[in-house]
């Protein structure tokens, strides 16, 4: 057994800081391990009392009749530093502190912090600022929070991770009112030591836990959360997760909280679907979405039957899912025939939502019903309607989906009309996932969806340098723009026909032999970020004219800049490709990543752009393509014929590999514009800047 | 009193088809009335049977000891129709149908409901397919819903109206549990006679109701709905509407489900806007944004102070409250200065979320921290966590907050984070808007910024030839270019500089007479309606070659459509104008729209278009302006000069008044491009097309 495990089953928990008074915070925890039946040894740690409700109670750890597995620490943070080394002498595994006052508390609380670490050494620290950890199949509650006062914990496949203590115990109070079953649950706090990574590791081999489900509000490791999520991944298990700081206000909040750090939620986006992770949009989509995972079935395809006895209620789970890209085709003849034969009155029964009507509420009835629809080749998955008739007679209803989910392997779900949590969590409890709200069942039925993910290349210091180091340009700073296209090139990534000239004259007779047609003029520059703005551009200038256009720029040039010219540069003009931007963007807190987006100032303006951490998994590239919005713009829009995508996705993949290879020598780097020109005709970079550090 | 407010407090009822049988549907309507304590007459009408729990039973309506303000028909479809006739004849104010089988149930059901109207001649009808009317302060349940099984209605001030008898049960079912009070409560069904707009139109004079909560599948009558809605705000009342119809598939299930009318969705989004309807996104927010609207108070600003004891549910309040847009300040040094002075253990009280944490849980110190934020000048509104700490002792939490609500005018809301629909019931009770998700929460926070709706005219036959009958070329069909912009000119919208010509020579002249620039060369036709794709638009054409080029074109045209050519057009190039499309929109059953968008590929690719229905109301054209994604490319972005949004506004509202003034004359118009020109030299019409009825 890892120190982890035994955190996560100890045999032996010392409770530093206990008191015999069981209306003190600090009173309850033994009371909450009694209360749900810990069988392990429990020793309370207090100087100032000789026993606790019967037990004896030692001065220090020092004095315990054997090394705890865990020390649970109720300290204040001034106090528990001390408490923590103590364990740690002793040679306990692990400590859990409860206190705030630490990394979320300014300098002083960081300090803290630091040597509450310090003091752990080599044992394992979960907190500080947390309200601890449950295990729900062996019954410990490592915890002072009221959250435990909860009679009877459901066990179930759902664990939950989260970095806030008080969105634990409110998931906690949720899912049992609506019948989730929890495997284990860990609020991590402050992760002086233990993270959500190390939580999602541990809980990759639970036998007992089919999905995690984590409250993030900022990662500290996330090349390790990438390699656990994969592991987990491996293993059959999903993922679910719910992140603040989507917006500015929510990340600050975050930060004061748990003194989190801010990353780019659009990036944290996109490491999520490359993980395939499921993000939880709403916050009650952290159980609904999970609760529906949790039973092990996929949806196949986007086709839904619904079944109702009341209209309304129908009609708003087909608004909601075809809003989700859902279809409610009309029963196939021979289904249509079966359900016709059962000659339910009133009933609906050739369409899609199928309405039984009230008089369809008898038992076998439905579940004949029920398995028509199940076995139909034209569904995916089923959704039924609780209405308000079955408020009375939650069986009516229950029964037949309890029977119903027993004969098929298609998901069903149950939408629980009226105001009902006893029929939601009974429904639950037996394995039928049942919503209280339509958005919360489409969410679920859309996560149904999602793929796991495939395998996604590890990210460390071996993979991001895999492809070797090959010859980067001596020197830092900025590179001029032909030799930036010149280190594109060497990845794979063609650049426009051009010609780098030292004298006006040398770019007419450059103009000359790239064709005779008009070309771009340019200046040459190391140090000019913005061409463009010190009329360093020129487009469509026929050869005559080339030599005094670059004069003319030379002078320009000359006043804001002397000596900053390389020289001009030369290139055809493209007229055929659509304006792509393929960049480096490099994020504090979650490392590289490529950025697609398209070109122009309208693409600008509506931000069309879309972002992958790295290393691309396979599928990345083409999956940002498609998440573009401007994306048929590539594939012949109007008539236009259908530009080279296979290129920009080996462009994108080539970037992606260089950017990797460079590692840290490659500060910035971006094409802006890549045209992608038709079919068969490739990608060309027209512009680009690298800049190197040293 | 009219036969409406007869139907809403009735002095007597009688039961047609009425059991004694309590078990049966058709014997609960008697003992709900009962149960609830109608103090009204109830006239049991059943041939079969002698009385009915102690009271007389009546063979039939003519045998009734007096006329019943309302009848309410228990009986299937087919007999429904004759008992209805007997209402009408014996002189009863109104009747209330519950059965379905009519305009849902295809062409005999649309027949049979056809009959019911007939038979109910003037009297006022309630349904088909409905479950019926409560009158919560006059406890007055006309209904056989089991919904009505609930111990004693909660009064308040939410009427509830819905076009599903399913979706108020479940609605009533879920705001009871919230502790949200209605005052009346009603599902018109079918709508063979009282549709929402004539609840509306009631609930508009119920002093008991503050708001008017909508379920709605398709309106039946749209001009109604505007005139009642505008009457509703002129009387103080709120609305707030959840439609379905959003998605394909759930507008034809509504089809099927009450014989709704489907509407662009688009179009039903514009006219909420334009009446000042807030739209309910989420199922729950229907119940959420009302309880919140009834207490009256409004957000003056985005400021919000987040209090709390637990840091997890502050933040996902701050985070879902950034992405609508709102601020979280910290507090201002006067208030920060008074919040320390409470000398608050650990308690963060200079930032905000202001966490006073669990030592700030005494009632009178959180009265007191609740005091200082909403006297602060730097808050708009207050919104306070309720943690699991308060689960035991839910007082703690809310008396301080109720306390507080009487001694501001500010908005104060309270999110729940454990599960405790007790808290949240007891809270709304109190008058403290109390939500259960996050999301809930900043709902009712986004609708207490809407605006009440400004002066919308109504629209009527009146309205909408208001400007008198204009001069409008005779004929029908299409009209050609020059004549179309004609039209637009003649009411306000400018076209660009052009003449027509007869012949090539005639237009090379005219070219020369546009000033020697290259111009725009177009064939002239009202039989074409896609010149472009006929080779029929020629850009940039130099003067001296306007002669060959419309020979060139003239020669196409007669390839594929002879004899249609009405001469040339011969224009300035515009080359300093945004493209804009105006364009005129009919729905079915939304009636006529006026349509702005972004021109060009990008913005058609992005559907960049915005909708209002006609007339516009006052602050329209600005608002659809401020909706498009693109607008920014009017207000001068990039340090391109800012475009002429004045004149856009005003030709917006030409448009309108073109539209509106044609009446059905006017089967298609469409401007496209409209250039917006650098402010002040206004906007041009470069091509457009009119098609005109007989």
């Amino acid at each position: 057994m890892t120190r982890l495990d035994r955190l996560f089953s100890p045999r032996s928990i010392a409770v530093i800081g206990a008191s015999a008074d069981a209306t003190k915070l600090t009173g309850r925890p033994i009371a909450y391990l009694e209360k749900h039946g810990y069988a392990g040894a429990i020793y309370p740690v207090n100087p100032r009392t000789e026993t606790i409700g019967g037990r004896r109670c030692y001065p220090e750890v020092a004095s315990l009749p054997e090394v705890p597995d865990v020390g649970l620490v109720l300290l204040g943070a001034e106090r528990a530093v001390a408490a923590v080394e103590q364990l740690a002498r002793a040679g306990a595994a692990a400590a859990v502190v409860l206190a705030s006052g630490f990394g979320e508390a300014g300098e002083d609380g960081r300090r803290r912090q630091q040597a509450l670490r310090e003091a752990a050494g080599g044992m394992r620290l979960l907190g500080p600022n947390t309200i601890g950890l449950v295990n729900v199949d062996e019954r410990i509650m490592l915890s002072a929070s009221g959250a435990m006062e909860l009679d009877g914990f459901v066990p179930g496949r759902v664990a939950l991770v989260s970095q806030s203590g008080g969105i634990l115990g409110a998931l906690l109070s949720r899912g049992a009112a609506r019948g989730i079953g929890f495997s284990k649950l860990v609020a991590t706090g402050n992760e002086a030591d233990l993270d959500v990574a190390d939580m999602i590791d541990h809980l990759a081999d639970d036998d007992a836990t089919a999905v995690i489900a984590l409250y993030i509000e900022g990662l500290r490791h996330v090349d390790r959360f990438r390699a656990v999520t994969m592991k987990a991944a491996a293993r059959g298990k999903r993922l679910v997760v719910y992140k603040v700081g989507r917006s500015e206000t929510g990340a600050r909040s975050a930060v004061s909280h748990t003194g989190a750090l801010a990353g780019s939620d659009r990036l944290y986006d996109a490491l999520f679907r490359q993980l395939g992770i499921v993000r939880a949009n709403a916050f009650s989509d952290l159980l609904d979405i999970p609760a529906a995972l949790a039973t092990g079935r996929r949806l196949g395809g986007a086709r839904l039957a619904v079944v109702t006895t009341t209209g309304g209620a129908a009609t708003l789970i087909a608004d909601n899912a075809g809003l989700a890209g859902f279809a409610l085709p009309d029963p196939d003849p021979a289904t249509a025939e079966g359900l016709t034969a059962l000659a339910i009155p009133d009933a609906t029964l050739d369409r899609n939502p199928v309405d039984v009507t009230l008089a369809g509420l008898r038992p076998e009835l439905f579940r004949r019903v029920l398995a028509l629809l199940s076995a139909s080749p034209g569904y995916d998955a089923i959704v039924t309607i609780v209405g308000s008739s079955a408020l009375g007679q939650p069986d009516l209803v229950a029964k037949p989906l309890i029977a119903a989910i027993e004969n098929t392997e298609k998901p069903i779900l149950a939408y629980v009309s009226p105001e009902a949590p006893h029929i939601v969590a009974a429904l639950n409890r037996a394995g039928v996932p049942a919503f209280a709200s339509p958005e919360g069942c489409v969410a679920a039925l859309a996560a149904l969806r999602i793929a796991p993910p495939a395998a996604c290349p590890e990210r460390s210091a071996a993979t991001l340098r895999a492809a070797g180091e090959p010859t980067v340009p001596p020197g830092s700073g900025p590179l001029n723009e032909a030799d930036s296209k010149a280190l594109f090139a060497r990845f794979g990534i063609p650049a426009v026909a051009e010609m780098v000239a030292a004298t006006p004259e040398d770019a007419a007779a450059a103009a000359q032999r790239l064709g005779g047609e008009p070309v771009v003029v340019k200046i040459l520059s190391r140090s000019i970020a913005h061409k463009s703005e010190l009329g360093g551009v020129a487009v469509g200038v026929a050869p005559a004219a080339v030599a005094d256009c670059c004069r003319a720029m030379a002078a320009r040039v000359s006043e804001w800049a002397a000596g900053a010219l390389d020289g001009f540069l030369v290139q055809e003009c493209v007229t055929d490709g659509i304006e792509m931007i393929l960049g480096l963007s490099r994020d504090p807190q979650l490392g590289p990543a490529v950025l697609l987006g398209v070109g122009g100032v309208t693409a600008e303006l509506l931000k069309d752009t879309t972002l992958r951490p790295l290393p691309l998994a396979p599928g990345d590239a083409a999956a940002m393509i498609a998440e573009l919005k401007l994306a048929p713009l590539l594939h012949g829009y109007r008539g236009r014929p259908a530009a080279d995508t296979a290129a920009l996705v080996a462009a994108i993949e080539a970037f992606s590999v260089m950017v990797t290879s460079l590692g840290d020598r490659l500060q910035e780097a971006e094409i802006n514009p890549l045209f992608v020109r038709p079919a068969g005709h490739g990608v060309a970079a027209a512009d680009g800047l690298v800049v190197l550090a040293p």
